[in-house]
């Protein structure tokens, strides 16, 4: 554990890494706050670079614990009690902060459908086009980490390497490939031209979502509740789907509708193998 | 239009119906913060009690569009600029606080589960055990709502009454009873009596959540991430669910995981109403 000043230089460069997207860009670097979610990118096996710790949180079990599990080859940096929250993105450090290799991510390759490989082979993609709440970019990055999309590409809107996406993904940023990029119709032709359906979800008016045909390999598309994805990409998917809804349209967010979303495509997936082998048996001649 | 002085005894009374569930559950009264939801309270014939303006905030379209909508009835109270953030919750009154009756939740009485009316027509209930995060309480109202649940019963956990639920739920508190209980082993046992089948979620060894049999009347019990629903209500139940998950465990929150389901139990009553028939008709004799 090295002691750290706050007027130390290195201070000012963890103040950019932390507000600025440019820096974290070029550093290809995320900021990680809690010993929480520093823990949870070590159970991913991220990089750790850095590691800054409140002196006053040392102590703490959650602290002392993934201090430990750093290792000898990280070297802790200890800042005097208080200076962290002063740093960190909205005072929730809770006394550790770590910088981490961002992950390289792959740009997805759709599995050929075949008839056999069905049953969630293909696997899906979601793509958030424009969405602004950083919050809703991190709940979407767990949802579909947990339901085992393949990558979530953030089209537009916040930038996903922000600390407040990452700590809404709740260590999901590091079990599932998360791409940066601009523009969500180009994203989407990209898609298509590489044998990916795409399903964009539209408030009101697509095909019922519990309906709709979702077998893969299938990119599903998600946009802000305010604009929704753009009429650009609406008009160039191959599917528009809704979740009917008992209340007003308004009564599902788009991380909650989204959720709903993508687990219902890795249901379907599942029952797909089941029935596509019925169907198969279905198809033998009568003996 | 009324002035009011931060010094009237007013002020005293609104800080602690903000500040004490006591006081709310007393006067049978909520705290609704903002113009957004000031508006879904009165878009569901809410009973506006008081409504209180920060002076600044008068000329703001959307306060200004509420203001308009209240009429006659309801005379507003203007206060000094900033004061009203001062009383609010967590400062995001937005310029407007409104008083409101708190519905007078009716407790769900099961229907009876006919072959022919199992399609969605005998509903499900949530119950939520001892949950603690007033968003989370408030985000599977609004979830629930949006499925088109009969009720929420929170049992034990935050109080439903507070201002931060009433918040997450966006404006669904006035679209769906809200009943306020104790024990969720006392709750359980009442609604197993009253024909209401249990299935509690589990986080690990339920049965997957799509293959389990879900037709109601159904009572869906979701428990805190830390501690479930225990085992008091666990062992009552009638099933046991799980969501099978790509990633760890903990990949989904309460909120989340709580949002597929009820989906899914609204999704298979729809189901159930087509391959009900499909079964109907297997079953006449052939010609």
């Amino acid at each position: 554990m090295r002691p750290l000043s706050v007027r130390n230089p290195r201070i000012a460069r963890l103040t950019r890494l932390v507000k600025r997207p440019g820096e974290r860009a070029e550093q290809r670097a995320l900021v990680v706050e809690g010993p929480v979610l520093v823990g949870a990118a070590l159970d991913a096996g991220a990089a750790i670079r850095d590691v800054y710790v409140d002196e006053a949180a040392i102590g703490r079990p959650a602290v002392a614990d993934v201090l430990q599990r750093l290792g000898s080859e990280v070297e802790p940096w200890a800042l005097p009690a208080g200076a962290l929250d002063r740093i960190g993105d909205v005072a929730t450090s809770q006394g550790m902060l770590a910088i981490v290799d961002r992950p390289e991510p792959t740009w997805p390759v759709a599995a050929p459908s075949s008839p056999g490989e069905r049953a969630g082979g293909a696997g899906f993609v979601v793509v958030l086009a424009g969405l602004q709440i950083p919050g809703n970019v991190g709940t979407l990055i767990r949802a579909a980490a947990a339901a085992g999309a393949r990558a979530v590409i953030c089209a537009g809107g916040a930038d996903p390497s922000s600390p407040k996406v990452v700590r809404a993904s709740a260590g999901a940023w590091f079990g599932i490939d998360v791409i940066d990029a601009d523009d969500p119709a180009a994203v989407v032709a990209r898609l298509q031209r590489q044998g990916w359906r795409v399903a964009t979800a539209v408030v009101r008016g697509g095909e019922p979502y519990d309906a709709a045909p979702l077998d893969g390999p299938l990119a599903l598309v998600l946009g802000s509740e305010a604009h929704g994805a753009g009429s650009a990409v609406e008009d160039a998917s191959d599917l528009r789907i809704s979740i009917p809804m008992a209340g007003s349209a308004e009564s599902l967010n788009v991380a909650m509708a989204g959720t709903v979303l993508c687990f219902e495509i890795v249901r379907r997936s599942r029952a797909n193998g089941v029935d596509g082998a019925a169907t198969e048996a279905a198809r033998l001649p009568p003996p």
